[in-house]
């Protein structure tokens, strides 16, 4: 059997009929990425395994750091084949990383590589992935076809043109900008971006927000009210703590690995915001995500103080992320929500992602959820109704952000 | 089988036996909670389930708001029934969430209800449950009868006539006031208080610290003498950060669903509190309770610095509560516990609950102990010594906070 | 059975298979403890059980009082035997606390005592114990030639002569210095103290970082570059707070039981530190401990940021220490480690001990290692690959630590 079978991850009996019954073939709405829409409207041609799996994957890069591979046969310009087997050889020692899942999921799903990945094997793999990548299903358009993709939301700066996306209009995935501010840059003429960017079919923003200062609150409210008006959701991702190694910033730029979750204080700063919102019946959906994972709990509970009808799950404790979004983060982001409000109204997972083969992280999540739904049925915390568990199965993998984002 | 069986929450064979030989019948002392003691003085009549199970129970609140009900079906004036049957929708989605099995071990106890409570059989639940409430034994004093309580401590301002206290001194359950003064209104003439709450059987006191200022710090530390003196406990409820939406404050009041978990830091600020008493050698036994689970093990170290015979378990790390008395979080509580101290000294659950049939989360507690403890002995890291574990089981579940609090 | 017995903790197949045959038999490279190395160069013997267990072990203390037991039987002058009836006492209830397994395998390995440490085997164990230390072999040095220890690093103030690690010379097991300087007392002068120190082996310095303040952080950066220079290991232990308790300190001093963990902010100061080290190309490798689990995933995730070849995992995320070296804790911090980098390129653990029993943590360490691989193989989690499980197991239970230090 190879390592990535039928019912990887899937282990007891209720989460495997759940899996394979009702989850497996759903459609993805990936609704936060950082993909280029100008890789997928040029329909980008990779050149090799390398460039496709390691370029511009920081994730993967810091692994390979932390295994003492040379800054060279990372981002340098080593050869790429060197690259490949440097990864190859951190991979086979990445016992309890995410990566070890990952990476053979995006070579199974989307090479039909089921071999492991070893430095034995990195060379045949290397060129098999190769090959495929050759023919034109492979390229940026064609991975996406094959990924069972329905919405792609980008990230998206005000100002940008959106050319690419409107260069999309007929690609059958519907690929939707998202609008993402920086935050200091925000003031009143921001509302005809808005507005240009909600007539090319933008319902969703996105923050990056590194701080909670009263100028970072004030500004979120302002913004709010704009999303409220126009029915967006507004994400808020909290806690980053970036561009941490000085040097490497200097010589590779921002998202070089080199940002990591803060523990700031969360809840007085976001209360500040939700609250000033809801005081003027200005709060739009909302999803906030935790990047420390000791503040589950926290965000758990405090969207519960922001819930209102008619929207099930208005607020939303933002999918395991970054460097929560293995398979201990993700479940605890589950079990968290579970406890303190309704995972059964969770929009779900989102890639986050710049990879064009991350589709499978969708892939790994409904796993994880089927597998933790099929546990707590197993031992008797919850009755084995199949027709609730589809609804809930099927809601958190793909309706419930269906309804919820409304594209 | 029922969904409430025998085992239910009892996963392995030890745990089974060590529940139903040790733990099953023994009666509760419910040192905490926010009943009413003008209601169970006057006998209080519940007109039906809705009233019951939803009427001033913000769990239930903030869950059904969570789902998008329309608040007039919440804390509105819609029809009870209607009310009852949007509760039993949302609950139906709920895996994960603890109200999932309190509701259903509530049903069952004390009703005799083992359908599970959907929106199909909600009306038959409905109906069910109101005939029994026409019942004399379904008064409040019937409820509390029935629940094999044999101390109950309500929680009472200074000022407080105690009448009702006195009126049930021939009520066969002991009804105990615990003084619970506003942080912010203590002055020296709260002694006369204290000596009047001390002469109706109060030896408990609670108080609600959602700051550690100084003068919160300086408050306590009086206070504290003035406990220590009489032999009183100390409860700290550490870490509130209350009514966060203003516009359901202001509709709703206090206590709407709307208060939350805060992150605050609170190791220093409880060392100058229980140094400042120990270095007066002025410190009473002492509970601290964290409403934010990523504060589990700070207070289950920091107590161990004050543990003094001799009293076993002088300081105590509180019962998983509020928004962590849920299965994960009762775990994580006697796990941290555990690892840190002495879990066979823990006083063990209280319901801190406003409802009159929420004394199956003693049960529930109960259960998840034995599991707990019977994991461990068929995993090899505690023997099998029936004798030792029955001597933790009883004292967890009730001879403990017989010793301790010593009504 | 015995409760220790060949399969103690390790509760899947490949667990077993992983620990017998690849970790059980590896030598100890102790590289933090807390021995006196006078008490090893004089070849101390120990005139009872009590000296012996419960002398200076403030874990044992604080466990003693969390039960109740007088401080006359814990720190005071009652009978040594009356001392020891009180631990097993207290040990027989302390069920999920590592001191219950610790003291049963110290008890097992060092004394051949198979029986459990009770009140009624209190005195016959005893006797057996203090018959053993009789004995030659049971001297300091005998327990240490006993233990399979390969190095100790001792941990040493600046202007300490290092006599007796200069004694020790020709004593088989490498026993070395570690440099532990005030870090209010650092200046210029150091320096010759770290020369002095490295002429005599000393490879690892260590720091207790109760704050993070300017003054600390430059005092770090200071430090960190000399340690570079010289090749050395900075460790930091993070986060304690120290004499919580002012009338336990002023009867016993430092270190009697009252020393908690904070829950102080790291990540900001931590950063300073690192990356001000990074900028100068100076970063020493660096071990990294918190003393509270909230703050494993914070920890894990920021020492990625300063990863950097050659040395695989120079930057390293401490083994669960202190409040953290339970089961519970020691799981986690290898969780978190392996999610979020190279668990294989772990240098495991360590002692930090006062005690010349406890090696046997290292034995206790080793078991959850393999209990924790062997459950993801098990799980289809990871290959069965023995040769590469081999390669990690053998890793962080020795050869990491060896390529690591270097001594």
């Amino acid at each position: 059997m190879s390592f990535i079978h039928p019912d990887f991850m899937l282990k007891n009996k209720t989460a495997r009929a759940l899996y394979h019954d009702y989850a497996e073939g759903l459609p993805i709405i990936d609704y936060h990425c950082h993909l280029s829409p100008k890789a997928i409207a040029e329909d980008h041609r990779f050149r090799n395994a390398t460039e496709l799996f390691l370029g511009g994957d920081h994730y993967k890069w810091r692994l390979m750091r932390s295994n003492g591979v040379d800054e060279a046969l990372i981002t340098g310009d080593a050869d790429d084949l060197d690259k490949w087997k440097a990864f190859a050889a951190t991979l086979q020692l990445a016992i309890g990383n995410p990566l070890y899942h990952w990476t053979h999921l995006e070579l199974s799903r989307y090479f039909g590589v089921d071999e492991l990945l070893t430095p034995e094997s990195a060379e045949a793999i290397y060129e098999q992935v190769n090959a495929c990548l050759q023919k034109d299903e492979y390229s940026v358009r064609g991975l996406i076809l094959r990924s069972n993709v329905e919405t792609i939301c980008t990230t998206d700066a005000p100002g940008d043109t959106l050319e690419y996306h409107a260069a999309l209009r007929d690609f059958p995935v519907q690929v939707l900008p998202a609008f993402r501010p920086a935050l200091d840059k925000v003031d009143a003429s921001i509302v005809k971006d808005l507005d240009f960017f909600h007539e090319r079919g933008c319902r969703l923003s996105d923050h990056a927000v590194d701080d909670l200062s009263e100028k970072t609150v004030e500004t979120l409210i302002f913004l709010g009210k704009e999303y409220a008006k126009r029915g967006w959701v507004m994400q808020l991702h909290l806690g980053a703590l970036r561009n941490t190694n000085t040097p490497k910033f200097r010589a590779l730029g921002a998202d070089c690995g080199c940002d990591i979750a803060s523990d700031m204080q969360l809840a007085e700063g976001l209360v500040k915001i939700l609250d000033g919102l809801e005081k003027e019946n200005a709060l739009p959906k909302t999803i906030v995500y935790n990047l420390n994972p000791k503040d589950n709990y926290t965000l758990a509970i405090l969207i519960g103080s922001y819930q209102k009808g008619p929207t099930p799950g208005k607020l939303q404790l933002g999918s395991g992320w970054w460097f929560c979004d293995q398979r201990d983060g993700m479940e605890a982001q589950m079990r968290a929500l579970a406890n303190e409000g309704m995972l059964a109204r969770f929009v779900g997972m989102l890639t986050d992602s710049r990879s064009f083969v991350s589709y499978t992280r969708h892939e790994y999540f409904r796993r994880l959820l089927c597998n933790l739904l099929g546990a707590w049925v197993e031992d008797g915390e919850f009755p084995d109704d199949r027709k609730t568990l589809e609804k809930i199965v099927k809601g958190v993998c793909y309706q419930n952000a269906k309804d919820y984002f409304a594209f």
